[in-house]
């Protein structure tokens, strides 16, 4: 535990200046989650946060929603050579009553057993699997607030400064605050962490909440978002056309490109309010209204 | 197929300026590989060059090695609602005598019955299935070289361009010229297609290539640029700690945060080649050998 960054030693190359020094890189070690014994994935993470990580990881697949569906979560213990606890395996407690995923689709739920696999197909998987709908969830964000989002964000990231290695996400209020942050080698990772969080503070689901991450918008990264009932996510960097697809799908808002103060907003422009200077051409007939 | 790029209406804020606008996207899909008819895995990728990302993909996992070792690639035909192929299936048929992998423990390959995952041991695990070597790969390469590639890698990157949304990997010679590049919404697609190119062109091991790679260096990119006996992996952003730890266990050369004439030398700077004035405080002894 506590091994989020190891320190190495570095051949530094600057232009004609050449020097050896110790870096700090950001730690990188497998996580094997297994739920109520049974062996479910493994991911490479950062170590930290497990529990949020692996509580986040089954909500996105849908098996749990708050804290009292799970009875306890502990890592295995001694089974290394010498008997130490690597902290990397993980059991998670299903409370009775609640479904294990099933084990043999893994990471990805989709259970084609046709060749009928298409993006189409996708979008439905996670339909069926979202417990929250987000679409009527009514929140405004000013495009101001959202401009200060990357910011914060970096801010707040303790392990970047030293790093420069690792991937964020953040969950903030409508009004701009940091409710959590999470930082991770995996982008995945640091969503299911702060989604973790949110579940085993019993928050879910995060209504008017706004999830930002560093790097760019995934299907997967919307998927998490949706799962955990966020009607707003913010990308620093481009969304694949799938999320947007699903951003749509879901009724939620996704922005994309945040980079002070531009941004796009791929889907559900509705909730995102802008400057008053600016709000004439969006007032037209049908242009601000929910599934436009 | 070429659906690598989808376009969509987006709403478009730069500071006090507001209009809409179509914007183009990266394309995701899900592309499911079968092997010997049996699924295996299903990855988010960008459609176009799937059957490189399934041989690529195989190769990372130590089951091809050349293109002899597959019989056929075919897209699964015809099982969409409308009986269209959706070009999201790719069955890969394996040549006979070539054993097929588990599938049960898909990307991941950490078969632990205990509780002893750990770092070394997902080193191990890569060290057992590798089939070439890398360490006496004597090539050097010149830090000048090196400074170019990553703008070489992104004028090669023709979608890029027009989504910003797009991870690539390139194949360089030593001297810095282009071999091979490929560009997906994934970054480990990206290495799994410039591999898997590479194996159908029976060119495995890449011996005196250089893997550039646009965002970071984590553990499973080392593992696949070692799979493919790739000697010199850059990155333009961080390492994680597994993938330096990689990089020294299989005697490889990483070169991370490479940015014009800026980088850092993880592991194997031996085989990085400094302009004449700076190489005086470097050859010192023991300072420039393999192994250190």
């Amino acid at each position: 535990m506590g091994r989020v960054t190891v320190r190495k030693k570095v051949l530094r190359i600057r232009d004609s200046t050449v020097n050896e020094r110790v870096d700090t890189l950001v730690a990188e070690e497998p996580l094997e989650i297994r739920v109520n014994g049974a062996p479910l994935s493994v991911t490479m993470r950062t170590p930290g946060h497990d529990f949020d990580l692996a509580v986040g990881f089954l909500a996105g697949e849908g098996v749990v929603h708050r804290a009292e569906d799970i009875r306890a979560i502990r890592y295995c213990a001694g089974a290394t050579e010498d008997g130490a606890n690597t902290y990397n395996v993980l059991d998670v407690d299903l409370a009775s009553g609640v479904a294990p995923p099933d084990a043999s689709v893994e990471r990805n739920f989709y259970t084609t057993s046709s060749c009928g696999l298409c993006g189409k197909a996708s979008l439905d998987a996670v339909r069926t699997k979202a417990t929250w709908s987000v679409a009527e969830d009514d929140v405004r964000v000013t495009a101001q607030t959202l401009s200060q989002l990357p910011d914060r964000l970096r801010k707040a990231q303790r392990v970047f400064d030293r790093t420069g290695g690792l991937h964020a996400a953040g969950l903030f209020t409508e009004s701009g605050e940091l409710v959590a942050v999470r930082e991770d080698v995996g982008r995945h990772n640091a969503v299911d962490k702060v989604v973790g969080w949110a579940v085993r503070a019993n928050l879910l689901p995060l209504r008017a909440r706004v999830l930002m991450v560093s790097g760019r918008a995934s299907f997967e990264l919307m998927q998490k978002a949706w799962m955990a009932g966020i009607p707003v996510m913010s990308a620093v960097s481009a969304p694949s056309s799938l999320a947007v697809d699903l951003a749509e799908e879901s009724g939620s808002t996704l922005v994309g490109f945040l980079r002070g103060a531009s941004m796009n907003v791929y889907a559900g422009r509705w909730r995102v309010l802008l400057e008053k200077a600016s709000i004439a051409p969006l007032t037209a007939p049908g242009g601000l209204r929910p599934g436009q």
